[in-house]
C-alpha cells in the first residue's frame, strides 16, 4: 500500500472529525456551540478542509480527501485506476473513523437530543427540499465549482510554488467556506461521497442513543452528484488550460 | 477573440454563481442558510471574488471581473478600447450565466418565497433608502475604494511578486468583504455594473416562479456609479504613484 | 512635505471611511447591515486597517495610521520629532476626511436614527461603563498589545521580507480584529487618537441631522491612553529585542 | 534562564489576555461584546493564538505557549527535561499574568455580573455536561488534533520556510479557530494546561467582585487530558513522518 494512502486516510479522518464535529456542536442539545448558525458551520468545515489537507500533504499524499476528485483524476488520466481505488478506500475508511470519533467526542449529547433528524444531520446530509432532480443538480454544481477553483489554485500554485503547500490548503479551505455559504442552501453541500456515505454507514452501525433511520433513499445523490460534477469539471478544466 | 476573454467570462460566472448564491441562500424560503445575516452575505461575496479571480488569472486573464475596472483601464490607457469592450462583453455574459445557474441551483425555493423583493434581491441590488443622489454617491465611493486599494495591492504585489497570484485574489476578496461590511449599508454595494445589470436582465427574461418587476428605474445607478467611481479613482491613483 | 505624508493621509482616510462605515452600517436606522453585531463591526475594522495600511505602504509611507504609534516612534528614536508631527497631522486630517465621507455615504440614514448616542458612536467612542481609571487603563492595554504584536510582525517580517508587504497589512488587520473582539469590551478600542479625536471634531462641526453633543468630557481618554500605551510598549519592546 | 523563556512567558501572557478577554467581553454584563456568540469567542481565541505565537517567535522562542506541547517535546526527545520545565514555568506564569490583566481590563464589569459561573468562565473551563470519562476524552482528542495538524504545518513549513514565521502563526490560529468550532462543544477546548490552571489559580487568589468557587474538582481534566493527547499525538506523528 503506497504511503499516500496513509495521508488520504488520516487527512479525511481529520476532515470528518472537525467537519462533523462542528455540525454536532451546533445541532446537538446542551453543547457549548448550540445554535451557532451558518457562519459557524461553514467556518468549521473550512478549517476542517484546511487541517485535513495540511496533514495529508505533510504525509506525502495529494490531499484530495474526496473520492469524486480521485475518480476525476482517473477519468482525466492523472493516475491509473488502481491508485484511484486505493485513494477512495482510504478516504472512505478515514471518513468512517472520523465520524466515529465525533460520536465518542460528543458522547453525552446524543441521548439529550430529542430530534432524530439533528442526530442524522451530525453524520450525513439531507436536502432542504426533497426533489431528486434539483438535489442532484445542486451537488453537481457545488462539486464542479470545487474542482474548477481548486484547479485554478493548483494551476498557478502559490507564488509559483507547487500547490501542495500550507497556504494552498488554507485557500482550498476558504473555497469550501465559500461553497458552503453560497451553494449549500439546497442540500448542505456534501460535494464529497466519502463525507456523506462514510458517516451514513457509521450512523447505521453505531449504537447512537436516540437515533432514527439512516435515510438510505437519499444516499445515492451525494455520491453520484459529486462524481459527475467533479469529472465533468475536471474534463472541462483540462480542455481550458 | 483573445484567451483573456475566456478567463473574464468564467471568472465572472463564478463570481455571480457564488455571490448571488449566498444572497439566495440567506433570503429565499426553506434554504439551509435562511436568515444567515450580513456576515454570511459579505463573507460569501468575499470568497466569490477570490474564487472568480483565481479562475480568471489561472486562464491568463487579468481577473477584473468588473466592467467599471475594464473601462477605467481604457480611460487610463492600460489597454485599447477594443480590449476593454471585449472584457465588458465577456463579463456581462458571464454574469448572466452565473445568475442563471443560481436560479437553477435554488430551483425549488423560488415558488416557496412569497416576497417578490427577496426574489429580486437574489439577482440585483435595491437601495435601502431610495434617493438618487446619495445612492449614486454610495456606488461611486464604494467602487473608488475598490480601485484604490486594489491598486495598492497591485503596486506592491505580493511579497514582490506580480499581483496575479492566488494570495492577491485572496486579498482582493478580503477587500470586498470589507467594502460590503462598511460601505454596503446604503445600496448593497453593487460596485460592478456586470454584477447588477447582468442578473437584472436574467430576472426579466427567466420564468422565475413568483417573481415581480425588475425595478428598471434603479438599474442605471449601479452602472453609472461604479464606472464614475472606478475611473476617477484610477486617474487619481495614476497621479499619486 | 515628504511623500510619506500623502500615504499616511490617504491610508488613515480609508481606515476611517471603512472603520466608521461599518459602525454606521450596524447602528444607523434602515441600513442593510443594521444590527449586524460585534463580529461584523470587528471584521469591518480589520479590513479597514488592512486596506488603509496597504494604501499607505504602496505610496511609500510606513502605514502607521495612528498618532500614538508615530509618537512612540519619536520617543524610541526611530525618527525625529518633525517627522512624527508631520505624520500626526496627516493622520488627523485623513481621519477627519474619512469621517466626513462616512457622513455623506450614509446621508439619508442620520435623520432616520432617533438615538443621538448611536449617531455619535458612528463617529467616536464612548465607554461601556464611564469610570476614568478603568477606561484609561483599557485604552493603554489595548494599544500596548497593538504595538507589541505589530512589533513582532515587523521583527520577523513576512517570510523574511520587510514588514511593508501586503501580507503584513493583512496580519495587522487580523491583530486589530483580535484586539476588538478581546479588549474592545470596556471602551470600544479606540487605540488610536486620530480614530477618535478626528471624527469627534467632525461630529461637532458637520450639520448632522439629529445629532446631540460630542461628549468632549471623554475625548482625552482615547488620546492619552493610546499615547501612553504605545510609548510604554515600544520602549519595552526595544529593550526585549 | 534561556531567552526562549521570555518569549514563552510573554507569548502566553498575550494568549491569555486576548483569549480570556474575548470570553469576558461576551459573558460579562454591560460590555460592548455582550452575547457575541460562538463565532466571536472562537475568532478571538484564534487571533490570541496568532498574536501570542508571533510575539514568542519574534523573541526567539518556539511559541509553544502550551505545557502539553512542551511535555510532548520532552517525551519525544526534542529537548531535555530541564528545557521543558523552564517552558512550562514560563507558560504558567504568563497565563497567570494574562488572566490578571483581563481582570483589570474588565474591572467595572465583574460586580455587575450576577452569575458566578460566567465570572469563572472568564478565567477557566467548565464542561457542558459533567461526566469524567467523556470530558477527559474530549480534551485528549482536541489536543491530539492540535498537535497533529501543527506538526503538519511544521513539517512542510510555509512555502518551504521554517515553521517559525508569521504565516505559520496565522495558520496555527486558524487551526485553533477550527478546533474551537468543531471540538469545543463538550468542554470548551482548554487543550492547554496553562490556559486553564493558570487563570483558575488567579480566580482563587484575586479579589474578584462577586466571584464564587473555583471548581477545583474539574481542574485536573484540562491538565491531564491535554498532556495525554499531546504526547500520544506527538509519538504517533513521529512514527508517521
Amino acid at each position: 500500500m503506497p504511503s499516500t494512502v496513509t495521508g488520504e486516510f488520516l487527512g479525511t479522518l481529520i476532515l470528518l472529525l472537525l467537519g462533523n464535529g462542528v455540525v454536532a456542536n451546533v445541532l446537538l442539545t446542551d453543547t457549548k456551540g448550540h445554535s451557532g448558525g451558518l457562519i459557524v458551520i461553514t467556518a468549521g468545515w473550512a478549517f476542517a478542509v484546511m487541517s485535513g489537507g495540511m496533514v495529508a500533504v505533510a504525509l506525502g499524499a495529494p490531499g484530495e480527501l474526496n473520492p469524486a476528485v480521485s475518480i476525476a483524476n482517473v477519468v482525466t488520466g492523472v493516475y491509473p485506476l488502481a491508485t484511484g481505488l486505493a485513494h477512495v478506500a482510504a478516504q472512505m475508511l478515514g471518513a468512517m473513523c472520523g465520524a466515529t470519533l465525533v460520536w465518542l467526542h460528543y458522547l453525552p449529547h446524543w441521548a439529550r437530543t430529542k430530534d432524530q433528524g439533528l442526530i442524522l444531520a451530525s453524520f450525513c446530509n439531507a436536502p432542504a427540499v426533497r426533489t431528486t432532480g434539483p438535489n442532484l443538480f445542486a451537488e453537481i454544481i457545488g462539486t464542479a465549482v470545487l474542482v474548477l477553483v481548486a484547479g485554478a489554485i493548483g494551476a498557478r500554485g502559490v507564488l509559483g510554488a507547487t500547490p501542495a503547500t500550507n497556504i494552498g490548503s488554507f485557500l482550498v479551505g476558504c473555497l469550501v467556506w465559500g461553497i458552503g455559504l453560497s451553494l449549500g442552501g439546497p442540500t448542505g453541500y456534501a460535494i464529497n461521497p466519502a463525507r456523506d456515505l462514510g458517516p451514513r454507514i457509521m450512523h447505521a452501525l453505531l449504537p447512537i442513543a436516540g437515533k432514527g433511520g439512516s435515510d438510505w433513499g437519499y444516499a445515492w445523490i451525494p455520491v453520484v452528484g459529486p462524481v459527475v460534477g467533479a469529472s465533468v469539471a475536471a474534463l472541462a478544466w483540462a480542455r481550458l488550460t
